[in-house]
């Protein structure tokens, strides 16, 4: 099912058992509400389903979020290629690029097309933005706002209330729910059911996670990251994937390991340093730094081991070109070249894991970012930081204020 | 026009001049090829010109390259979005993955495509297994090979040789052009003219480059690249790239550092770690860990002036939502944030610099590439390391050898 090898030295469990304990404690406050949407987002399916029961004209579902409310829902789409029960097609809007917009914009027309306007916070400055090029862009009157958006935010917020104003459906984060964790609340299920993909069975695979960990102990997550977290000169985290579908998977990763664990101490500057590859790729581009230089990295390898849907290549015998890959499927190729990597690195002593899925659908979807979810809590444990804020991104926005002030004024 | 800005404290030029003469002899030295390739490809323009005029039913160009055989085409095809002067598509396959190949496969008819296939050595297994799973899925019979596909490659290389067997026109790389410095030679050129984006400007912008360092002694390029090698604490180097147009720029950026300058010399292991983001939308992931996280990051801020193709936010104005961003365009907006990021990044201590570009077109990448690689050559003479080589990758390349024949065995 999913398999996590540690290839560096285990830990004796009294050493980490403290950490165990701690984030039960953290799990119990009922203070971070990601832990509990396994079970409390089930509702929401049915909720999710409900409205969108009936509306067969709608065909293009374009999710208009920055960071937590986009990253986890790309990361999906790409790693359930295959998995849609429903003919929707799903965009996302996640910066502000004209060209970007205008991509997306001339391949839908307005009548067939719902947007949904993601913002925990409500006011978000590009998706506010996106949300106004949008109504210029068609044209909509505000009487028929309603047709055409779905705002996703958290109960209060300046989204939620003009929601009330303008007769929109909204629907809800959990307020103890940080932006990056939010993949099984609202933010993730809503698209997702939306567009046909099995969202209670991504809720069942991060309920296994759960289980695993917090019902039969399993402590590969905790060796893990007090592995993380102790060896002190490897404070890069590179992430290696071996698919193009973990792309979006990759950069939702990144921000979950980036913004959880970079913060202040006091004086002191703390953060694990994520890096996302995808192979067999950047074997060609990043893996001749890892081979050869500073040993500053741990190397997770992420790997599909079913290659039933894989093509083969044939047997075309060359009187110059190598036929060492004829008859071989191109999936295990792609495997044989992380495998063929990872003992490379194991052999320069470098830290190294591998996460094997038994194959990319959303079961094990829901179990693998669940697992990186409860990784990044045990390393901010461990780190003694807070996990689910982000101070050092308000400076920036202030600044901006100013600038955009100062913009207008000519 | 292209104008890099250093915010951190500038070197005697005494300091950094030994290196400059360094640099000097490495290019009259004539061993490293791709200084000189702005004055050669020009030749290559007018080839590749040749070999596709009167082929006016092709209109598709598939390019078959890993790492330095496509990393470059594939920035180049993102940032000049609006400037291909004929209608052919650019693909690119880049990995041993079933899905991509087939989502790019199931958009061409054969009859009108032209296959690029690209390997320096001639012995890349992805690209060799890619080329005989497109034989296989045309059904092509060898006859008409030389129809559907172009080989570009090393002189005396497997695929040359191959070549010649099988009557495919073969375009060459020179010896001492190595991969990832190939973006002027036969790799990126025959694509490019190919695909009617102008070549002639590229070289031209890579010139200017070549002129304003070499000629007019301009010394960003030296301080930045001192910056970077004698900073120790900071061996993370991060490029913020404003614009999704800079998506493949990232990548080609990452492969040029990391295989370059991660090196073994001796006993030691050396190394800058390069990171790449994207704004506006990385704010929401990385920024946090830049902040707040330990100052081991160099960051630079790419950005483009020219707004005058953007979107404008329009004056929409709502009870609760923010009106900020309200008759500004969308690019200026974007270009504030990274403005407003920068300025508090530079509050923070780190060390920023920032490249501006005129606009978005061939110039411009030409220079830009160039400068990024003469900034790579640059470090590689500051650490005493082979900028070059890659010799850590073959490792994994002899057990994958093994693991296939294994594979085989069953």
């Amino acid at each position: 099912m999913f398999k996590n090898t540690l290839y560096f030295d285990n830990f004796p469990l009294s050493t980490i058992s403290a950490y165990a304990s701690r984030i039960n404690d953290e799990l119990e406050s009922g203070e971070v509400g990601y832990y509990h949407l396994t079970d409390t987002s089930q509702i929401l399916v049915n909720e999710s389903l409900e409205f969108i029961k009936g509306k067969e004209h709608i065909k293009n579902i374009v999710l208009v979020g920055m960071g937590g409310s986009s990253c986890g829902v790309k990361a999906l789409r790409d790693m359930l290629f295959d998995e849609k029960q429903n003919d929707r097609k799903l965009f996302i809007l996640d910066n502000t690029s004209s060209h970007s917009f205008l991509e997306i914009i001339k391949q839908i027309s307005l009548e067939n097309s719902l947007f949904l306007i993601t913002s925990k916070t409500g006011s978000t400055i590009e998706v506010i933005s996106l949300f106004k090029l949008i109504i210029a862009h068609f044209n909509i009157k505000e009487v028929d706002f309603h047709k055409y958006f779905v705002f996703i935010t958290d109960i209060n917020s300046k989204l939620h209330k003009e929601s009330e104003n303008l007769g929109i459906k909204c629907f809800f984060i959990p307020n103890n729910v940080g932006g990056r964790f939010s993949i099984l609340s609202a933010v993730g299920i809503v698209p997702l059911c939306f567009c046909g993909y099995n969202a209670n069975s991504l809720l069942q695979g991060a309920k296994a996670c759960f289980e695993d960990f917090f019902k039969h102990k399993k402590d590969e997550l905790l060796q893990k990251a007090y592995h993380y977290c102790t060896h002190k000169n490897a404070n890069i985290n590179v992430l290696f994937s071996y698919s193009d579908a973990f792309k979006g998977f990759n950069e939702w990763y990144i921000q979950l390991i980036a913004e959880s664990l970079g913060k202040k101490q006091g004086y002191k500057r703390i953060g694990l340093t994520p890096i996302a590859l995808i192979g067999a790729r950047d074997q060609h581009s990043f893996l001749q730094l890892i081979m050869d230089g500073p040993k500053n990295k741990t190397i997770t390898f992420l790997k599909i081991k079913d290659s039933t849907k894989s093509l083969h290549i044939p047997n075309i015998c060359f009187k110059f070109l190598d036929s060492l890959s004829n008859n071989v499927s191109l999936h295990d190729l792609l495997n044989a070249q992380c495998d063929a990597t990872m003992h490379a690195l194991i052999a320069e002593n470098l830290s190294v894991d591998v996460i094997e899925l038994e194959k990319l659908d959303a079961w094990h979807c829901g179990y693998l970012m669940y697992y990186y979810e409860l990784f990044t809590s045990l390393c901010g444990i461990m780190l003694g930081i807070n996990t689910y804020d982000q101070p050092g991104v308000e400076i920036g926005k202030l600044i901006l204020k100013n600038l955009l002030e100062g913009v207008k004024k000519g």
